[in-house]
């Protein structure tokens, strides 16, 4: 059985606490050497079924990066309309998108007609999909996070208008836009939190029992 | 700026092979300190506009826990009745849930109604609240695989029917009924890959560009 040391249980809950959404980036390209080694971190995410769900579309061109930065705009303009006094002049001030910036552009999708598992796991929870699809995420995110790349999850989107605009498949939905790149400060604290947004709660996990 | 070492990063890709979904546990208690230690990775996760929508629930009652494994039994037995032949025959000898010896089972779920993050970043994608329960349960879940700890994630259940029986407010969504403790064996296949059910992909990731 592969062990795991102390000090690198130290280091992971290290990495947990740094892992943070990241919206200032540097311009500055990612050699494609270390891209690669932290996507791999999808191989290994959890699937149900071994379904393996997840479709990578790596936004290069000017006419995506357009089409995505103009549906974040229309988007956040509404969300903004949504406030009012002070909490829509925090909104206002936020930095939801490191759209302009990150130097890699991702959006990770869902193919929710996959026949890869024969619905194994998903025949009352087919949403589990979409689960696994978030797992592999999050297990790339902490490998980004490893070799000291930030992401920023931007969810400010009509996730139809993108994928049209894309042009991939009806049966693909839309789970993530991810912004990526060298974070330009690196900070415990989020934003959201700096600004006043939102507070955490207490390090201490709540649970109830039945 | 926090920097992880290349030790590091390639014991976190092993941690990321060795996580797997473990159905065959030992029924040895979890100490209380590890449980909550790995717990803690909850408060360290992401999730949308801050809103940390976890709600965690603890099944330690026979009362619960044979409501849940009822529940199982039911819904696996409408799922092999969906499959035919060899499929069938397949699934049938799947052991698909650790309920009967995961000394610790915990339901997670989602709170939707959550005034928290005052729905920052979920107008166009409410489904990002659950997707940050996801993110949680695997940063969870990593850490347990840290620790020598085992997780299944049980799919194959009635959400609404586990809700009622636990007797959890109805905002809660069933986001996963998780089986934890010390694995019965270690290995790097998963166990459908083993029987035949489902390949995974080669590892090198593939994508598309737009």
């Amino acid at each position: 059985m592969k062990a795991f040391s102390k000090e690198f249980q130290a280091e992971l809950k290290n990495l947990m606490k740094w892992r943070r959404d990241v919206r200032h980036f540097n311009t500055t390209p990612i050699p494609i050497d270390i891209l690669l080694d932290c996507l791999n971190a999808f191989g290994m995410a959890p699937s149900v079924g071994l379904s393996e769900p997840w479709r990578i579309v790596r936004i290069t061109s000017d006419k995506s990066r357009g089409a995505a930065l103009a549906n974040f705009k229309s988007a956040n303009a509404d969300a903004l309309a949504g406030y009012s006094g002070d909490k829509a002049q925090t909104y206002a001030g936020l930095k939801l998108s490191g759209m302009n910036d990150a130097p890699e552009q991702i959006a990770i999708f869902c193919d929710d007609a996959t026949t890869k598992g024969a619905g194994l796991g998903a025949k009352t929870m087919p949403e589990m999909r979409r689960y696994s699809v978030v797992s592999a995420i999050m297990s790339f995110w902490l490998a980004l996070r490893a070799q000291g790349l930030g992401l920023g999850w931007v969810s400010i989107l009509d996730p139809i208008q993108l994928r049209n605009d894309l042009g991939v498949p009806k049966e693909w939905h839309l789970v993530a836009y991810l912004c990526i790149g060298w974070p330009k400060q690196d900070t415990l604290t989020p934003e959201l939190e700096k600004v006043g947004w939102e507070q955490r709660e207490p390090a201490l996990t709540q649970w109830i029992e039945r």
